[in-house]
């Protein structure tokens, strides 16, 4: 039996989940690279990945499997880095919560005998790197996987197979454009009205003063903020529409508050019930 | 031994979990009364209370401590029909989310042989009523006491001995004004931002496309509206400063984002993390 291999590069909080996740999976064996050594060395070390490449095309070279788990910009200049030296059929896939960019650059870049599927775990953390990766980070998460318009069945079918392997629940199948436009709102947004909670805060409150509502709409608000400038800038058209009609549903709220327009704030509230629970059984 | 008892009015989640959790505090007896027969019903059989009582002045004529647990009409309303019942040296608090309207009334009709301390939990869920009361509600939950001028140092020991019965953590005193402010932040901000977020979603989403950033930042979207719109309403003067600059931060990072400012975008998420930093060791 000829041994297969999965390369992850990048071994932070996702790509060193996905390294610890993947074991087992079939009989690939997982090489791991990463720009940092600290890293690529504790990755080995704890038993995260199976082989420490020493470059990033001595990751790739054999790999049937390559995934890229980096930011945005370091998977894009990864891939083109890396294309021109990857083995027939194998099949590369990124994680990057900004789809259409990286879909349109790999689309024309990438040559006929390679294959492309876009993944979005939706699994994270508000803390990141190696240290706090995790076999179980993508436990029943839901996964979005970005199709090319020519894509193999079996391929796509591979895909699911490793996507449930790492623990994925639900995996729906969306273009980059309907993906971009969903995330604005199910993370891009919330990211952004939980750091906008913490701009600014009164001065004489302490962690007494708070409770389970405070803890979870700023949890997020600790955020990496290299990683999400760029998540956010990438995804600007998506995000805009969602954020104004957010600035606008609190400009409304806080209109009927000022006016004491009791009935209209009880529908705001209800409205917002209703809706959740909608979400909920979707 | 003079058998003591508090009387605990309204027992939905708030005041069910105060029953439950009162149990075993001195030598009280608990007394409950709610104006849902089903719900008193239950709160004896389930053993929450040790007596249920027919009225509201059956079950206050006897306590050395009433606890009104109702929203906030209700309770102002269930303390002024029950002041003139009450026995010389009984302690009355209440547990509402906004205190500066309750206290002033409060402070106009209290007998000078009775008195007051307000207390603020800082626990909840996103589910009301007896059904989901649970005597480890307050466990370890940041309480915070509203002290009227002339407050008598032996019953704030007092009180604070009951909170730390039922489960209290840190223990804070403020005054109304001080209480409402900073609650107008931690509290009534946090669920204004949770409900806007939910008022309005892109209908092509499945929970499929959500992580925890969506869970947590949406949880409290779910909520009683009737209670909520008394709650903003009561406390309209404190939330709106912090309402308006929360949507000023939120068009400063709008604008950022739409003119492609990363600097800008960055500084924003580097604050919101040092802050957020920075209220945790509060």
């Amino acid at each position: 039996m000829v041994s297969k291999s999965i390369a992850v590069i990048g071994l932070g909080l996702m790509g060193g989940s996905f390294a610890y996740a993947l074991h087992g999976f079939a009989s690939y064996s997982i090489i791991g690279y990463d720009t940092n050594e600290n890293t690529l060395h504790q990755a080995k070390a704890y038993g995260a990945i199976d082989t420490a490449a020493n470059s990033l095309i001595d990751a790739v070279a054999d790999a049937d499997v390559v995934l890229y788990c980096s930011s945005p910009s370091s998977t894009i200049a990864n891939i083109l880095k890396s294309l021109p030296y990857l083995k027939k059929g194998c099949i590369i896939s990124e994680i990057c919560g900004a789809k259409k960019d990286i879909y349109d650059i790999i689309m024309e870049h990438l040559p006929m005998d390679l294959e492309y599927i876009g993944l979005h775990p939706m699994a994270g953390k508000e803390v990141g790197g190696f240290i706090n990766a995790d076999s179980t980070l993508f436990q029943n998460a839901g996964f979005i996987m970005v199709l090319p318009e020519n894509y193999k069945v079996d391929t796509v079918i591979f895909m699911k197979s490793l996507c449930k392997h790492v623990g994925a629940g639900r995996i729906v199948c969306n273009t980059p454009a309907q993906h971009d436009d969903i995330i604005a709102y199910t993370s891009d947004l919330m990211h952004i009205a939980s750091v906008a909670l913490c701009v600014s805060y009164p001065q004489n409150m302490t962690m007494a003063h708070t409770a389970g509502s405070f803890r979870d709409c700023t949890r997020i608000a600790t955020i990496d903020a290299d990683l999400w400038t760029e998540l956010f800038v990438k995804n600007v058209e998506s995000i805009m529409p969602h954020l104004r009609q957010y600035i606008d549903n609190l400009q409304d709220f806080a209109h009927a508050l000022a006016i004491d327009d009791k009935a209209t704030i009880h529908t705001f509230l209800r409205i917002a019930t209703e809706n959740k629970k909608d979400m909920l059984r979707s």
